[in-house]
């Protein structure tokens, strides 16, 4: 975090509003890369973002559409709402259509369906069909305009079509199709340069080639990028038609967002919140995880509540009970990061999921007793009660156990469910050590008790 | 998790391992991709493994060490372990140099050090060069190979000079120096393309590129990749001479690698577990957190034996003095994790700490009497006593206006002191939590107490 580039930018952006001095901010602003751009407008406040993206947009609209593309979806619809549909439909132009359309999901109703009406109306529109499939599929975030070569031409007939070709942006991989545009094959563009230009492409093509169809899901689209070291991936639809690409720079924001998403749904926040998220809304949606957290909390009080004349009749049995589902909670968060995050690494599956469950226990069990020794060790020292050491070495063992085997089966569970490992989250999971941690460690203080043992 | 291609492959291997048929194992996998071959050596167990790589190595030396590369640089190291320095030092040269170092790296001492010393005495050693620069810098995971050409060329001298280089694969932005290497410009391969043969490179090359030194963090690489997505970044040294180059496909894995920490760390678990670390290592790296964990534990286990008259003289409040930590201590964990994810994505920076530290207290704040007031309204309506509903809707509010805090100071505070701030982790900042929980709790009834009030 030392001072960076865009620090300095900023300062000059903030001093340049304050004074009023619009020229120089448009001139200032005008020249930044997109993603700086982005970066100021995401640390202006609401007001001067507003502002200074207006400013921008007449002096040179593509620069400030890239910039807003930047920003993301959310970010990037919240700079237009305020603005006409029209004037949307028309700024949204400069755009690929993959973020166009990510933008019209997420404008506020009615504003997503008359922009998107408008858009559908103009001749060879592609934003209205990436909007047909579903969220986070390869259809939504692919762009349909992939560049392909015929399998009849020749390497010299394809550098010359592609020297003619202007909107072809990213060129790395070549997609060579068939009559009916079947994707039978992929080039490079190395390759192109180094045979003779006579060559037909069938005869250099790679026809063993890795794509995605439409329906495939966004987090395994990144999965195949990734293990496969790729820079584009084609997508095609049932058929086998070529009919869009994704690129390496769009699997980077799944990633991210995924990593994101995971990270947020294991602590119970909400996956699209972010630090300058604003605060009401902020406060809106942590509101129901605390207050399911709190529903949990009132189940693990039932627990006491059920074992209240022990506690009342044995004073060191509250003041250390809550040793127990603290550590319980501290486990079973450490097997569940690990289980979901296998899950999403693709370590983790069906086929070596018993071994991963039976290794988590025995980590919980192992941990339990290493653990319980020094707890109870130490409760007996400074409580100078053996019973509450023993007590407390037992529920240790008990509750990590439980803890191992409850932050294994239920992300799986959910996964088998189709439902978000990640949330299983803390929330949930600690339900279980908090009750079992309370129920252990207090049903056997009740039984010591009954069985004629003493309080301290 | 669907049934998934290369399961088909894992169950054929397990089958051929296990009636012996070698010749068939090493067919079948003779035919697969690198990234596959590597799911697969990960899914077998460590014996069934080493034999199936061993027996590959004798059919395609480069294939199986490719596979092994996948495998990250400590199952790589951990595949190798066992054979003679000579072996590994012939072996390695089948990789890149940069995937070669960090395996050298990984690998146990004193074996480490003597196949360094063999690849330093090979002419044109590389791996000795990159194992100079510090790890997780540019320097460490950059490939030396960059293909580079003169600025005084003409376009189509950069074509021949590309068509005759055979070393260079991915090669999709060409890099201009200088006579003395120092880096001027880029020009793509599209753009060498389109125009006359003749055309001088200075003419067409683009001079405001963006790199990186040898010694930039990997974290700040990979974001400067992410936001000017781009697909390769050059890396100077001290005098912005061209040593080295990053693709992206390296930045996937930082990026996936520095989510994976940042997920674990929160958790309290060692960045390097995996879901099949073997148990005995995942029991010894968990133990520590675990520890810590008890200990702070113990200190909120202080408070409540402070507080140990008052517990014992109402019932009431051992049964629902639990959800106070408890609620503070997932409210922190919401606060932290959006700190941290905020910092880890640069949107959270020193000239918005503040701002951030402002929202995350309001939020707590107003979470916090919220949630106090649904948990003071059922414990009231619960237990049939209004003073426990009032004592926990004001510890309640105070503890997530603690939790607030906390969550944003500590990990602003480890980054200013250049720690990793997901060190915080829920297990530091929920000591607070515990502690400030307990003690605003148990004060406030023992006021109350002395105050006059009487128990329920």
């Amino acid at each position: 975090m030392a001072q960076r580039k865009i620090d300095v930018v900023l300062d000059s952006v903030r001093r340049l509003i304050r004074i009023g001095a619009t020229a120089n901010l448009v001139n200032l602003l005008h020249k930044q890369h997109p993603a700086d751009l982005a970066q100021v407008f995401a640390e202006l406040g609401e007001k001067d973002r507003s502002a200074s993206f207006s400013l921008l947009i007449e002096r040179n609209t593509k620069l400030a559409m890239e910039a807003l593309s930047e920003l993301g979806p959310e970010g990037g619809a919240a700079l237009l709402a305020n603005r006409s549909a029209e004037d949307i439909a028309r700024l949204l132009q400069e755009l690929p259509s993959d973020d166009a359309a990510a933008i019209i999901d997420h404008l506020p109703e009615p504003l997503s369906a008359s922009v998107l009406e408008l858009i559908e109306k103009r001749p060879g529109d592609e934003v209205g069909e990436l909007l047909e499939y579903e969220e986070q599929t390869a259809g939504r975030i692919m762009n349909p305009k992939v560049f392909a070569l015929s399998e009849d031409m020749t390497a010299g007939e394809a550098i010359t079509t592609l020297q003619g070709s202007r909107d072809v942006e990213m060129v790395f991989y070549l997609y060579v199709v068939d009559a009916r545009r079947h994707l039978v094959g992929v080039v490079s563009l190395r390759r192109l340069l180094l045979v003779q230009p006579s060559t037909p492409l069938k005869r250099i093509m790679t026809t063993d080639l890795i794509s995605v169809r439409t329906d495939t899901d966004q987090e395994e689209v990144a999965r195949q990028v990734a293990s496969y070291n790729l820079l584009a991936i084609p997508v095609v639809d049932e058929e086998n038609k070529l009919v869009g690409v994704i690129t390496v720079d769009d699997v980077i924001d799944v990633i991210k967002d995924e990593a994101t998403e995971d990270i947020y749904r294991l602590a119970g926040v909400s996956s699209d919140e972010r630090v300058f998220t604003p605060l009401g809304e902020s406060l809106r949606k942590r509101f129901p995880w605390l207050l399911v957290n709190l529903g949990t909390a009132f189940i693990a009080t039932g627990v006491v509540w059920l074992f209240r004349h022990t506690v009342s009749a044995w004073v060191a049995l509250p003041i250390v009970m809550s040793i127990v589902p603290g550590m319980g909670g501290n486990a079973a968060t450490q097997t569940l990061t690990v289980i979901v995050r296998g899950l999403a690494l693709g370590e983790l599956t069906w086929n070596n999921a018993r071994q991963a469950l039976f290794k988590e226990i025995m980590v919980g069990v192992g941990n339990g007793l290493a653990t319980g020794v020094v707890a109870g060790l130490a409760a007996w020292l400074l409580m100078g009660q053996p019973a509450i050491g023993l007590l407390l070495f037992a529920a240790m063992v008990i509750n990590l156990f439980v803890a191992g085997t409850a932050g294994t089966l239920i992300p799986l569970g959910l996964k088998a469910m189709k439902v978000d490992p990640a949330l299983a989250s803390t929330v949930f999971i600690t339900t279980f050590t908090d009750v079992a941690g309370f129920a252990a460690f207090l049903g056997l203080a009740a039984l010591y008790l009954r069985g004629g043992g003493h309080p301290g």
